[in-house]
């Protein structure tokens, strides 16, 4: 039902198997308005995208008693995988609407949905006692929905609990003991409105540590596509949303970085196909309803650009650096990464060690030295690690790696920024393979480097190793190293 | 014939008007291959390109009389601005190929050229000598050409001198007193395929010191997006090259940051009207020519999405920003950003010191501290500006900057990270406008503050000023301004 292909950070490619057909994971599933729809779906399914969400609740009211009749993948004429909301959310906008589970479930069995969402309570920006009423009104729920589900769809599971993080802990606690095929982070959206990306870390990754690794996790009302690689990291599987067309309706166009104001654009920065065919002025000087459902598009294709950039980073092994570079785009993206680094230890716990083949690391700051990978390896270095021989060589590390040669009756050990230290045999080993950095090295990265051969040092010598420093006068860190080996009383030798 | 319509480091927004047509700048001419062209005319117009630039001496190679007796717009069927290269890279690739300066410039003008090139003598990765043998053979060439010129063709003078600045800047200085229209600065390909942009930024600077500011300057041979916002911060009009093609044929496509190949790519990270259409896959097993007619047509995109970022960002005032945020698209264009703010005092020229309007800016790291436009602010801060009254205080700035307040009888400066020093009375005035970054700034960050301040109050205690400071135990900034003033022995009020 749920396979993952490829781990990465907590992230991972996989693919959600439906009745219809199948999810390619992480996946953005567009949020199709039955009332008000301007891209039609046959063009949502041309830019990109193999399946769609709808609202059960809105679908009814709109196309009746045909729903069931005909199916809803006739209906809407799509006959790839169609994951149904239970309306819930309109719940939280228009106040109670009097439906029971049995109904709501029921009816989205009718129609024929592939991945359904159950009636939850969802939470909002609401206090926390409200909070906690709708995880305990959820799991009730939750409760109810085992008994009356089937095998053929596969039924969602709301996490609540707003940003209070021992309500989404509780709430996710419960929900993994459920046998529900995904489960769903509920109602980030007003956060994510602020672009309060730390707050969704915090609630993704305190639901993912207790939701099991092996099913898929939702992250309801997502569509900015400067979350999805940060989401993707801690384990989101998949995302839905109808900003691409709230945004258009706004004249707002998605970038990057955020949105603009259309009237604000001389160019187009962007050049998917409705950006290589208008300029900003004849879009605003169209008429309103076809300015509208071009820049849904845009923005439909930017949010896929997104999804595709992750899951090749998550493919190369580079999702961290994908993460680094995209912390430029706005400080709060900066301050999400800074985050990230808060859950290292949850991330590695699937991350794998090494991957085949990947391209050259590239390192900036000490952004790159918060790379769980990277953070691994030193971790390794520092407690497992011990040389072979008694006699030990620290040696700066040649431009070219592939210059690296061993010593009979010595180890040699190179230093390196960011990295650390890297025995000679293992160089060339991922992730002590190729990389690039500019010089002269940021402050922080330099004292990383030179803290890291201290505590080496300082092993090695109670282990009673025979330590040789080699540093030059003509660079700055190897000159700092040998200057702090030699307050260390380990012998240097200059060069 | 040159219109500046807006400026921004060095860089400019503008028009040159031809015979034909005019070409907004800064602008990219692809290059049209007379004799192997894959993507046709009719198809890089349309993806955005109202001008393209092609070989005199191939074009005669293939086309032959016809394009004198119809002219070469008719001839390509192109209705808009077409540049001729005189074929002196094909000298420089072929050797010596038998052609005057009188025949060549003659035939530039028989066929229609509205922008050409005159014969030169490029320079290439020679020897010092080879190089200014270069140098002196085009500015012969160059009085030669003087006298031959029409008035109906703007003519272009390329600069020499490779990557031997005292040559590029002796060229310059003679070709800036000849009467050309254009300016190129010739064969920067070789550093440009090593991504050797240190290189290329200290060419461009040192021979746009010396040229005419009112003239277009193109450079020859640039075609990865990642050049051109560096370039054109510099005052780079106008670009061309080939490698949309030449990368197709080696089935090569272009990113932000770099080329990949085709086969190591699982999912397209673009999203323009190729990317949106096919698969890596479906182009792997497509018949070759079609995959490099596709490729290349997507590396057109790739650079049009930049020259169009670029412009965005000078006519928003964002230059900067936006070169710190693409100097994480690899360490050498971080490299580069370090180069340019070698070249401070040239970039501030023509840099507005205000610009109407502007968004917030965003601050990460020190990269933001060489924004040439705040670094002038600064200046000015320090050497220029005076407080009205006798009595200063220096305090923290509020979180939101139209909380900010002046007080009777007492000049207000706030102090804040990135920007340093702001009295009351120009908050809200570019630079100082709303800014954002996260907490905590990083030390150097700090240290320049700091650092700002303590001269700062240097210079007030000379002048006899009386300066209160107000400090915070709770901020760590604060905490040591308030530090720092007391070392000074100036009055701090603790908080």
């Amino acid at each position: 039902m749920f396979i993952i292909k490829e781990f990465e950070l907590e992230g991972r490619l996989g693919v959600i198997k439906t009745k219809r057909g199948k999810v390619e994971t992480p996946a953005f599933f567009p949020v199709i308005d039955p009332l008000k729809q301007l891209v039609s779906i046959k063009e949502i399914e041309e830019i990109g995208f193999d399946q769609i969400i709808t609202n059960a609740y809105l679908s009814y009211k709109r196309f009746g008693e045909k729903l069931i009749s005909e199916g809803i993948h006739n209906v809407l004429n799509f006959d790839k995988v169609i994951m149904t909301d239970s309306g819930a959310y309109q719940i939280l906008e228009y106040g109670n609407i009097d439906a029971s589970q049995e109904t709501v479930m029921n009816f989205e069995k009718a129609i024929g949905s592939d991945i359904a969402v159950i009636l939850d309570k969802p939470t909002g920006d609401v206090n926390k006692l409200d909070a906690e009423k709708s995880v305990e009104e959820t799991l009730k729920n939750a409760y109810e929905a085992v008994k009356l589900k089937d095998d053929k769809t596969l039924w969602v599971l709301p996490i609540q609990g707003g940003r209070y993080l021992d309500l989404i802990k509780r709430s996710s606690e419960e929900s993994a003991k459920l046998p529900f095929d995904i489960f769903a982070i509920g109602s980030p959206t007003v956060f994510l409105e602020k672009y309060s990306y730390k707050t969704i870390i915090d609630m993704i990754a305190t639901a993912k540590n207790c939701l099991p690794p092996e099913k898929p996790v939702h992250l309801f009302g997502a569509g900015h596509p400067l979350i999805f690689p940060f989401a993707a990291s801690l384990g989101i599987d998949a995302f839905d949303s109808a900003s691409y067309a709230l945004y258009a309706r706004d004249n707002r166009y998605m970038t990057d970085y955020g949105t603009e104001r259309l009237e604000d654009l001389d160019y187009f920065t962007c050049n998917c196909p409705v950006c290589s065919k208008y300029t900003p002025k004849e879009l605003m000087e169209m008429d309103k309803k076809e300015r509208e459902r071009l820049l849904s598009m845009h923005n439909l294709y930017v949010i896929k650009r997104s999804i595709n950039r992750t899951k090749q980073a998550i493919k190369e092994g580079r999702l961290w650096e994908f993460l680094v570079e995209i912390s430029r785009y706005r400080p709060e993206a900066y301050e999400a990464l800074r985050s990230l680094s808060k859950y290292i230890k949850q991330i590695n716990k699937y991350n794998p060690r090494y991957k085949g083949n990947p391209r050259g690391l590239r390192f900036y700051n000490e952004e790159n030295l918060w790379n769980p990978r990277i953070i691994n390896y030193k971790t390794w270095i520092l407690t497992k690690y011990l040389p072979d021989e008694k006699k030990v060589i620290l040696r700066q590390i040649p431009k070219d790696t592939r210059y690296c040669m061993g010593e009979d009756g010595r180890e040699v050990i190179y230093y390196t920024p960011y990295i650390g230290l890297i025995p000679y045999e293992i160089c060339g080993v991922y992730p002590t393979i190729q990389f690039h950095y500019y010089d002269p090295i940021p402050i922080q990265v330099e004292r990383d480097l030179i803290n890291m051969v201290r505590v080496f040092i300082i092993k090695m010598k109670k282990l009673g190793y025979d330590i040789i420093v080699e540093a030059s006068y003509n660079n700055y860190y190897s000159h700092d190293i040998g200057k702090e080996a030699e307050r260390l009383k380990v012998k240097v030798n200059w060069k």
